[in-house]
């Protein structure tokens, strides 16, 4: 057989096998019985212990071998072994034991996290931190891509980006979102919340977020919208790609933006190229690509004045006793309130990247032995203030707030702000090949943009590193000037600043 | 490591496979998107290849060896040995390519038996059933077990029940079950099924069935009921064990004895000894016994006239437009209904029986090259002609009406008729322990039953096998006498003979 056929047919069964997990994962989510964790937790660690083995055998070097001497790949091949390879290297260079501490200090840390979370108490989290900070430490000494710790836990998340490029691009950006903020606090006019925080019925906000999906061509043959506490998309094959929302009833944002934002990631996977399902390239292009897709969608297009022109007066009909007599640009206006926050998770465009950008300041330091950890409650409120102005009252609204860390996540936060910028650097590009875009989101017309995304990025997978894609869709590197500009853009005349 | 304990820790990590298969099932039959089959199937056979790698392993061997060299095993051991042996003997004797060729003809065997039922034409079914045949009796010889290749494939489903044994059962019982049949036939008072078949609303029936499944203390916190097309018990984890039922709108009993028939399955599953959770023994002691205790809830309990002294009442105020004035003695004659009918799976307890015997007897003819398969719906028409009275106007409604011989399941049916005669031998020996049982049904009180069955029957799963557990149990070997005795005290004063 062809040498990267057997790569690939090999590596398959492993993307097969992250599917199973991925089902395993999705029902403890959704519809597992509350007392049957301990069970299904044995499962995925068994699952996952399979996956290692297959990664690190020897059958997988000498496959990856095998293919290394094939003269002439085509951009799919080498795009193949370039992931085999990734795989297998960061998994054969981390021991088997670490592996598993890794796993169960981040199964005790999820579990330390919550409860110190619930009592607010920083302390209590302290310990199985410093744990979970030492170990990613020694694994990231081991994979050790460099240059620096920083950027070998990176690059699992964001391939081939850099920390010292992130470090450019995020510090370009500070200053900007931090004058876009400032003059949008100076203003006199400001959007009223009330209308978004009436009660809104359960049943009819998730008929409305399904007619949604459907007109934005979410193709419920190979998918389903369920309910879960936090919003997630998984894949389960190539052909089987499922979302889930939560519903508030207080808060009329939470489910409908959910189901947008994970159908911007749904789409993308559901559009891979047949060519390459259930191979190693059946995945996003990097976290940040992944992340570009849901806030397009969700931030661009969704809480876009043109979107609502459609779907405005048919919210009416679902909400007549709310929305009957207000009008439609005040409810615009209501949707895209930028403030200063405490919770990451509800910030608005504006504050979220400086929500983001502290996070990465902090977990760079963590890795660089630069912080000591006792400190870090004082660090988070300091930079909170520096930033937003604003101060936590306790730990779970501020150093406790976030899940990732407690899990080992560490490298994962900067992708949520590569994915603003890549959006609208994309979109604008978009926009100059498909002018009439808005006129179409104003109609209810969807299908013009999932063909562009679909054509220009989905089709591909991970066939092309993140940047390497910006560049071919756009012509340019990474530029954050696009980013500013939307918000100048979008913000300002909500503003009237 | 203690040998039996390394054993039992190997095992285990099959029987969490398994769990991870089920899984894979269970969504394929309750939420996974019509589009996505073909993901799936690969997901199911890779993680088959890797239960079956395991099975046959070396290891696998090996520790089977150095537990065989243990001394005084308990009888918790020397059950987990027995079906690890077990496991392994059939696993190791048939060579992978024959497995897969089992496995590739079951699912092809399967489509073509679909479209053949819907054509109602056997011709089509027939070149991959004497596939099926020709491939299953190739398994037996190679398993072996013997006396016949027959005894082989029963021995799957009802460890150490014999083909011969198994016909003197079924020869004593065909000409009583005749008689029982015609005395009832003769009755000018038969029970009407109009009330029945009106409409129930889908959302109310899912309801009662809900308010029953808790009033029979099945576990919500570990198990959980969906639809399906084909109601299904299905184990997870021995903490996750979930059923299916369906709703018919215009035949009422669908729903409400799908539901406490697959109960009767999952309360088995569920009240495993927890040192048995995971392992080789986390299963029922034969298809047979589970059998027994789905039918015991499903008939002798649900069917039985003390369980609407409580229950009718309840009903009737579901559906008060349907009930309200029709008396409960007429509701319980109607649900009991005995009348030769076409289709096994709507039988009543009477004639089910006569089914099954008519399947037995062919499928054993089948695996001992006694019968051309061109002949089949003939055979079959002819015998249900002889037990039943009635002869199948086409295929569809005969030979073609189950599904088990298409994905390769012979020697499966006589386990549906043991558990018949299970469970009138087990309850009238629980009756004897508890005669307040039938004024406890009545009451709504179902934790009698539920216990006593806990503690001599499900607790033990696999440790002891069938016809062993049935002497323990009720003190003497399996007598179908207690099954007709049952038939009798309850169809002829409900048909008045």
């Amino acid at each position: 057989m062809n040498p990267i056929k057997e790569l690939t047919e090999y590596f398959s069964d492993i993307t097969r096998l992250r599917y199973v997990a991925n089902l395993l994962d999705w029902d403890t989510q959704v519809y597992m019985p509350p007392g049957s964790s301990q069970g299904r937790s044995e499962q995925t660690a068994l699952i996952e212990g399979i996956i290692h083995k297959k990664l690190v055998s020897e059958k997988a070097a000498r496959l990856i071998k095998n293919a290394e001497g094939v003269a002439n790949l085509d951009i799919v091949e080498s795009a193949m072994l370039r992931e085999a390879k990734r795989n297998y290297d960061r998994a054969v260079k981390v021991p088997i034991d670490l592996v598993k501490e890794l796993a169960k200090t981040a199964t005790l840390g999820h579990k330390t996290w919550e409860k110190a979370r619930a009592k607010s108490d920083f302390k209590t989290f302290q310990p199985v931190l410093e744990k979970i900070v030492s170990l990613k430490q020694k694994e990231a000494d081991l994979i050790d891509i460099g240059p620096t710790r920083y950027d070998t836990l990176l690059d699992q998340f964001e391939p081939d980006a850099k920390s010292d490029w992130i470090l450019k691009v995020f510090n370009e950006l500070k200053p900007h979102l931090k004058r876009i903020l400032g003059k949008i606090e100076s203003s006199t006019e400001k959007p009223n919340q009330d209308v978004i925080k009436m009660h809104y019925d359960a049943q009819k906000q998730w008929k409305f977020s399904v007619e949604v999906l459907k007109k934005l061509n979410y193709d419920f043959n190979i998918g389903r919208q369920d309910k879960s506490a936090h919003p997630f998309t998984v894949s389960l094959s190539s052909i089987d790609v499922r979302i889930t929302t939560r519903i508030w009833e207080n808060f009329l944002p939470a489910c409908l933006f959910g189901t947008i934002h994970e159908f911007g990631h749904a789409i993308y996977e559901m559009n891979f190229n047949p060519e390459i399902h259930d191979t190693l390239l059946a995945d996003g292009s990097s976290l940040g690509i992944h992340e570009s897709q849901s806030r397009l969608w969700e931030n661009i297009v969704a809480r876009g004045r043109d979107f609502w022109k459609y779907w405005y007066p048919i919210l009416q009909k679902y909400f007549p006793k709310n929305l009957k007599d207000y009008p439609e640009e005040e409810f615009y206006r209501s949707i895209n309130t930028v403030q200063p926050s405490l919770i990451r998770v509800e910030a608005d465009e504006v504050t979220y990247s400086l929500h983001i950008i502290m996070r990465y300041e902090i977990e760079k330091a963590l890795m660089g032995d630069d912080v000591n950890i006792s400190e870090l409650p004082q660090i988070w409120n300091e930079k909170m203030e520096t930033l937003l102005s604003i101060t936590p009252p306790d730990d779970a609204k501020g150093v406790l707030q976030d899940v990732h860390w407690s899990g080992g996540a560490i490298g994962y936060f900067p992708t949520y702000t590569l994915g603003n910028l890549y959006a609208s650097q994309i979109y604008s590009k978009i926009l100059e090949a498909h002018p009439s875009l808005p006129e179409e989101f104003a109609r209810g017309e969807f299908s013009t943009l999932v063909s562009y995304l679909g054509e220009n990025i989905h089709k591909f997978g991970k066939i092309y590193t993140p940047l390497d894609l910006l560049k071919k869709i756009t012509g340019e590197d990474l530029n954050s000037n696009y980013f500013i500009e939307y918000l100048e853009n979008k913000f300002y005349p909500i503003y009237k600043v």
